[in-house]
C-alpha cells in the first residue's frame, strides 16, 4: 500500500487507530479455547468488529511465534484475511527485527512477500545496512524504533549525541537512507513534548505511537505537537482495545472501546485540518 | 551452561572457536538436496567434522525462518543433535531479538527452553526491560550487541554520548542490570583497538567476535587487545568453515580450516596463559 493510500483511508474513516494484536491464549475469552485455532478466530472477531473503526492491525510476531507453527498459521490467516475482506487495511508486521543484508532481506521477503505485510517495524541499533534491505520493497514501508515508550528507553534512546538525543539523530540519519521515503516512525506516547522535537526533523514522516491509553500517554497531547499536514499518526491500542472483555462480549466491547477512540480522532481531525 | 563450563571446555580443546550456521540452500552441496531434510544434514555434517576443533555453534536464526516450518524443524533438530551427542559444546541462538516483558520472556522461553540453547543475541536499543527478561534464565547467557562488524556500526554504535561511544555506554548500563553475570557481548573484530577499549570496562565479559576472516579482521590483533585471564572471547568463522567447498569433499574441507584456526587459537594461548 502507498503512503498516498493510507492516508486516503485516514480521510475516508475519520479515524488514524491501529489496533494492535498481541493475542494471549491466556487472556482471550475460555470459549473460544475450543475452536480449531482460537488465535485466529478471536482476531477474526476483532477484525470484523472494529474494521469500519480502524486503519490498521499490527500482529505483534513474538505473541504468534511462541505458539510455534500453529501460531505462524494463525498469523498467516490472519493477515489472509484482511487483505481478502478489508483490502484497504493497513498491516503491521511488530517483528522488531534488526539484521544485515542477506538476513535482513530474508526477514523482509517474509513478511513482505510470502505473507503480503505492509509494513514491519526495524531495530536500528545496526545502522544503514541493517535497513535498507527493507526499504528496497516498492509500496512497503520500514518502521524503525525510534523512541519506545518503555522504561528501558531512556537507557541509550533519550541519551545525548552532539546536543540530540539518540531518537532524533535515528530519525535524522535514517532520512538519509536510499528509499527513505518508505521510512517510518515507532514514537512513544510517554512524553508528549517529544512529538515537538521529533516534527523538527521529520514534518511529514508517518509515526506509530503506541503507549496512548493503558500505557498513560494522552491522545491530545500527542496529536498537539504531532499531527502534521497529512496526519502522519497511527495511534496504536492493544490490550485496552482487544480485552475490554474475556466474556462473550468481547467482540461488542472491543467495538465500543475503538469507537471511543475513532469519535475523539474524528473530533481532533474535525478541528485542526 | 555455566561460564565456568565453558572455560574447561575452551581450555581443553585450546580452542575459542564458534562456528557459524548461516545455512543457505543455494550455497551447500548440491547433492544434499536430495536428502530428507538438507539443512540438518549439512548441520551434521559440519558438526561431526568439526565439534573436537569448535567449542560452540552459533545457528542464524533468520535463515532458519526463511524455511518456514520446515527451518524451525531443522534447527530444532540440529540443537537436539548437538545437545545429545557432544553435550559440551555450546550453542548460541543468533536471533538479535529485542522487545519487552511479556515478549521478551516469550523468546526468551523458546530459545532458553523449548530449544535448550545456552545464549541467544539481543538488540539494546530498548534497554533494560528488553534484556532482564532473558538475563532472569539461570545458566543461560544473553549476548548483547554491542559493536556489530557491519558498515552501519558506525550509524549509531560509534556516536560519542559524554566523550563515550553508545557501544561502551551500552555495556557499562547494561553491567548494572539484575543478573548481569549472565552477560556477554557481541563486538565485531573490524577495529581492534576497540577491544582495548571494551576491556577497560567489560575485563571479564566473554566477547562474541564476527568478522575474523572473512569480514577482514585479524585473529591476533583481536587477541592482542580482546584476551582476557579466562580467555574471554569466541570468534565465530561462518562462511569460511562452512562454505570452504560446496563438493563431496565439504565436511573435510570445513575441517581443515577449522583446525587451522584451532592451531593459530592453541598458540595464542600457549604464548599467553
Amino acid at each position: 500500500m502507498t503512503t498516498q493510500q493510507l492516508i486516503e483511508e485516514i480521510k475516508r474513516k475519520n479515524s488514524f487507530l491501529c489496533v494492535g494484536l498481541d493475542v494471549d491464549l491466556t487472556k482471550i475469552p475460555a470459549f473460544l479455547l475450543e475452536e480449531e485455532d482460537p488465535i485466529f478466530s478471536f482476531n477474526k472477531a476483532i477484525i470484523d468488529a472494529t474494521h469500519d473503526l480502524a486503519v490498521a492491525y499490527k500482529p505483534n510476531i513474538a505473541f504468534f511465534e511462541a505458539y510455534g507453527l500453529k501460531g505462524w498459521e494463525s498469523l498467516k490467516k490472519t493477515i489472509a484475511y484482511i487483505k481478502e475482506q478489508y483490502p484497504t487495511l493497513y498491516t503491521i508486521a511488530d517483528a522488531k527485527r534488526g539484521d544485515i543484508g542477506n538476513t535482513a532481506s530474508m526477514y523482509a521477503k517474509a513478511f513482505f512477500e510470502d505473507m503480503a505485510f505492509d509494513s514491519v517495524t526495524v531495530a536500528p541499533y545496526m545502522g544503514k545496512d541493517s535497513v535498507e534491505p527493507f526499504l528496497a520493497f516498492e509500496n512497503k514501508h520500514t518502521i524503525l524504533l525510534a523512541l519506545t515508550s518503555n522504561e528501558g528507553a531512556f537507557d541509550f534512546q533519550t541519551q545525548l549525541i552532539d546536543g540530540e538525543p539518540l531518537y532524533k539523530k535515528v530519525i535524522r540519519t535514517s532520512q538519509q537512507y536510499k528509499n527513505a521515503e518508505n521510512l517510518m516512525y515507532v514514537v512513544g506516547a510517554t512524553k508528549a513534548e517529544y512529538f515537538k522535537d521529533i516534527r523538527q526533523v521529520a514534518p511529514t514522516s508517518f509515526l506509530l505511537v503506541p503507549g496512548v491509553g493503558a500505557q498513560g500517554g494522552s491522545l491530545q497531547d500527542v496529536c498537539q505537537y504531532g499531527l502534521a499536514e497529512n496526519v502522519g499518526l497511527l495511534i496504536n491500542s492493544s490490550r485496552g482495545i482487544i480485552y475490554a472483555s474475556n466474556q462473550a462480549d468481547f467482540a461488542t466491547r472491543a467495538r465500543e472501546e475503538a469507537l471511543k477512540m475513532q469519535q475523539e480522532m474524528q473530533e481532533i481531525l474535525k478541528n485542526r485540518l
